[in-house]
């Protein structure tokens, strides 16, 4: 007997026949002797329409009152799987965060878990019932709703995990595991049986959209042994573990890239310290997130500072630029909201030399110009014109060996 | 400056719109200098639409689950009011059952309150803020949302103006108060200023479904004064008190009518003590809800036995009798499920004789023929056919000089 906590997201949620078909599978597993925690989202649709109520009531509602308004999603979800449940004949109980309880910190719309108190389901697995809880939220200490912000429900399933200690946190969801990059782009791409936390990390925050970053990071932490599946086929998805257990692996994972980049440059800023802090300061006061930071050694006492951000925050980045340009007594603002980002991740290449080399030279092969070069200890990534995005993701899968089998 | 409970139904939050006019009302008598306590619903539907949900996943829920569901509704509403307030520029600030916390019993589904957390509300209004309640729901000692039941809203209004010792509790409806009959059935239905707590309770058990007739115990036990108007319309609505102010009041304050009801009697049974029990007993079991209830004198060691069901139950009803007969000894099982119940209802009729004879008198007149007799302090209820219904109600309406200004 083994426990492990099962996660659905909102499209495997996003219908009563599929809620029903998840009360078929958890019943499976319950029936197999498992103990079984069920996390789930909203109904997908559900947190649009919720939203597009507030947005009928104010333009820019108060975070506490939409985690108030958003939290109904999962609640609904959680009574409908217990229902489903029941009707299959398997014992199961229904809690929300707040219920659980799991407690966070006061940042309404982006909580962080500080403490699950796990009484409850315990007991609750040990009289043999499903406990099913509902992701994405929480409660703070003054008892305000919280929510855990975009992707919460898969934060939701690995911390309720760590407390559990369970054997395995089983993300389902619509793919059916990691792929060495978007199979709409290669279509060689292909299913990774395993992968280490690391390379997930990389391949998530670079836009492999498979797990919340969040929820990757918290699973590496508590080496909580994460799987990837998929709600709508059988099959056993992608292991995410903590060990490199496999000798010989590949030297690169996988590709990923990030098609909503766009960059910004202040040139000719004094080189002076603190000049770092002094332009994302601003950027990052205004709430807009910076990705790539690459900045040159300085010549003649001016540096060059370029940053990518999310196009959708273009704009505003360059207004705050444009106004830094002049205080700080830079040169000038220059920017492309035309760019990708493309990049290389794998643990392999701690140990393996020239792979930056191999990368550069199947791009320049292409005829394809890097415009910025961003490495760390187990990725590499470019950005490029966003016209050569699939040419390059293509060139690189073949020529990295992620093609065969 | 004083403290107000309001309290807002299900049509009145129906769409996006009306909670935008309900938060004008509210920020209205805040700005006026007064303390305001708003209780709300889930928006009208969608209470519908979370039962629908619930019976594709199981045809008979349990009660647990069904308060997690349908809880939800109110939560809903309750965000989106604070933010329609927030957009008006008024502070306000939501909170569910279990936050505030209304806490109840463990009867899911029908609830009784057991007491009511009023510091955080307390602290918000001496801070300036509306505080706006989710009715209709709470949480029990061991933190399961709990609901009380239909009409409920109107029971945690009451019980917060209780509570926090509000001046009066004003519940919005879609009708402008209370009236002596249906005006749909009689136009000269004229509109009550002021009723007494214990007509309302007649009135409101025997079918003039204005308000939730545990609302009004409660409204009663702890003397609040209760107001209904309409939200959709101005008005003082009706007052309901305890108090008989006016000297001169009318010998009945109004004529209630209950279409949906059936007659069941056991004839014949044999008149032992606990008869009543024996044969009541299996139909509460049932969940069966019996309104009128009629035993005669027994005549040669048997007696009769008559009582009225929702017509829903009838035929459940009829036959659990069909089974008690056989088992009691009695005759047979009669029944009919083609009746009404008409009543007169006044506190005047304590201090007048005669009231009883007249209302006879009236249907006699009018040929109607009285299957059923039932009385108490200030009601005198009939059966009759329910062919009769609309003749009876006018007939009596204008006996009684409901007809006049």
């Amino acid at each position: 007997m083994a426990l492990y906590v099962y996660k659905f997201g909102g499209t495997s949620v996003g219908t009563p026949e599929r809620i029903k078909a998840v009360a078929e599978k958890v019943k499976k597993a319950h029936d197999a002797g498992d103990q079984i925690v069920v996390v789930v989202s909203a109904m997908s649709g559900e947190t649009n329409r919720l939203v597009g109520l507030a947005k009928e009531m104010q333009v820019q509602p108060t975070d506490r009152e939409m985690d108030v308004l958003l939290s109904t999603g999962e609640q609904v979800t959680i009574s409908l799987l217990s229902m489903a449940l029941h009707n299959l004949g398997c014992e199961a109980c229904s809690y929300t965060g707040a219920q659980v309880k799991i407690l966070t910190d006061s940042s309404h719309t982006k909580a962080r878990i500080r403490e699950i108190e796990d009484t409850r389901i315990r007991n609750d697995l040990a009289a043999g019932r499903v406990v099913v809880v509902a992701g994405f939220q929480g409660v703070d200490e003054q008892g305000n709703i919280t929510t855990l912000g975009r992707g919460g429900s898969d934060t939701t399933a690995v911390a309720l995990a760590a407390a559990l200690k369970a054997k395995e946190c089983l993300i389902y969801t619509d793919v059916d595991g990691v792929y060495t990059t978007d199979p709409r782009v290669v279509s060689k791409a292909r299913r990774l049986d395993k992968i280490t936390f690391e390379e997930m990390l990389e391949l998530a925050s670079l836009g492999s959209k498979v797990l919340q970053i969040r929820s990757v990071e918290f699973a590496g932490k508590y080496n909580v042994a994460l799987r990837v599946l998929s709600s709508f086929s059988e099959g056993n998805g992608t292991l995410i573990t903590y060990e490199e257990t496999e000798m010989e692996r590949a030297l690169i994972s996988g590709i990923a890239f990030n098609r909503d980049e766009a960059k910004l440059t202040l040139t000719g800023v004094p080189d002076l310290p603190g000049v770092a802090s002094k332009i994302l300061g601003p950027v990052a006061a205004e709430n807009i997130e910076v990705d790539m930071i690459v900045q040159n050694v300085a010549e003649s006492g001016t540096t060059d500072f370029t940053f990518t951000v999310n196009r959708n925050d273009y704009l505003r980045a360059r207004k705050i630029l444009d106004d830094l340009c002049i205080q700080l007594g830079g040169k000038q603002v220059s920017g492309d909201n035309g760019i990708v980002k493309v990049s290389i991740v794998g643990v392999g290449m701690r140990s393996h030399a020239g792979i930056a080399s191999t990368m550069f030279k199947v791009l320049a092969d292409e005829g394809i110009n890097i415009q910025m070069i961003s490495t760390s200890e187990i990725k590499i990534s470019v950005v490029i014109d966003e016209k050569y995005l699939e040419l390059a993701v293509r060139a690189l899968h073949k020529a990295f060996g992620l093609d065969q089998e």
